[in-house]
């Protein structure tokens, strides 16, 4: 893992970054090796990691738009499972992150070029991934009036980003230069030297979660049902108890709670530190 | 997966090909999803299908040897993980498959045109691999004149195969066109249509442990016992019963007999499977 500006390895990087985080185990709430929900398994999360990797390695090489790259990675994850969203925020902070070969400050201004087109090809891609975005101002997914407004008004995605970011994990990493991808990053080398591999991932996870409501479970149950489960996550942070974490992650599963956007910023910690050799 | 010749398919497909096998759970005997063996864990795994994809992609852009081309995968997946042997069996399978496009008459014209210098590259992969490799006449791994031998006469990898296809499912896939994969490929279809992915993959596993006692358990434990393994298999062929498979597998695990060999021919049929779009 020593040259980082190679692009396989930068490719490498995110691809086992994806497929330790879906790995690990119990991981509250969500998709994990030893659970599926019923509309999208483990094994689409499998083949949707193998899928991304050639648009991984053009991440790593080329001088794409990250807003086509977001699209391609999409695309190329629906074209290989029929499963719901899987990796849509992953690409979305992966992509910069790979772009950036894995160094902070690059990541940041990678982010900061992006233009109006950035912005369309993300809504596309949000589109076919079948994500709900939260409107932005008046810019509604659903509505065609707000493609054109992006155009006319050549508004960029780090700007809507910017408007998102005081309530979107994803959108705060961006605008903030991926603070939390990096210092987890860190808090996972030091859980995984501690617990092991599998349950070192499922400690930050449990940080991660603990330190800010899940933007995807405020979306979909409100801003208290987020800020109870954050809480809850934080007593499981103070041991690793791995029947309490299972009970926790039962719970969740039981009433379809799944914090996907931690997941999302521990898959950018676990590549940051893949691309170090940390782990 | 319908562009058959394209690289990335080919190579995805080998790499999803040895994702699903390793998820595939409860696979008698072998680490999977649920459990891990103390020196190879399922991470390692996952590291290994990930580290090995830029030699897949060579294996099918490129016209270099195979013998080159298997001891670069194993260099490659060794760099990555620190577990014991991984993927040896199958990548001596898929690197000739994937030269060969996914076809069979193609696979088979690949390694019947060897010669001395893939037997050398094999050997020297066999050794970084940790494997150990029943002598095949007099040619000895751990013997430096069997290394002389093979130059001097001029022996290639396929009629070192041809000696030891009697007895080593793996070689007797190269001698005879890769029967038992491309059969079990079909069957491995009407299982996953019966059962859903992960039974019929287990389901089709159980089959071909049945059909031949296991190369690498008659290594390591004798004749007798490949074949009460395999006996015990057939019987659960008969009806999926996931206790009993859980039982067989609980029981394998103990006695640490894993069948190796029978797991590399499933991620061979599962590669053609993928490359022909029927699972």
């Amino acid at each position: 893992m020593r040259e980082r500006r190679d692009p396989d390895r930068l490719a490498q990087a995110g691809q086992l970054a994806m497929l330790l985080e879906v790995s690990a185990s119990p991981k509250p709430g969500n998709v994990d090796r030893c659970h599926d929900y019923p509309d999208t398994r483990y094994e689409d999360f499998l083949a949707s990691s193998v899928a991304v990797y050639p648009v991984l390695i053009r991440a790593a090489s080329s001088r794409a738009r990250i807003g086509r790259l977001i699209f391609e990675a999409v695309s190329a994850s629906k074209t290989w499972h029929k499963g719901g969203n899987t990796h849509f925020g992953a690409f979305t902070l992966l992509i910069p992150l790979i772009t950036g070969g894995g160094e902070q400050k690059a990541a940041h201004d990678a982010v900061k070029s992006t233009g109006w087109e950035d912005a369309i090809e993300f809504y596309r891609a949000a589109q076919i991934a079948g994500v709900r975005v939260k409107p932005v101002e008046d810019l509604d997914l659903t509505d065609p009036e707000s493609f054109d407004r992006i155009k006319r008004e050549r508004l960029s995605l780090y700007e809507i980003f910017s408007i998102s970011a005081s309530y979107d994990l994803i959108s705060n990493e961006w605008v903030n230069g991926f603070p939390r991808s990096f210092r987890y990053a860190e808090i996972l080398r030091d859980d995984v030297r501690r617990l092991g591999l599998n349950d070192g991932i499922v400690m930050t996870f449990l940080r991660i979660l603990s330190e800010s409501p899940d933007t995807f479970v405020a979306m979909k149950f409100g801003a208290d049902v987020a800020r109870e489960v954050s809480e809850r996550a934080r007593v499981l942070t103070r041991d690793f108890d791995l029947d309490k974490i299972k009970s926790f992650d039962e719970e969740l599963i039981e009433r379809r709670i799944n914090p996907g956007s931690s997941a999302d910023i521990i898959i950018a910690s676990l590549f940051i530190a893949l691309v170090r050799g940390w782990i």
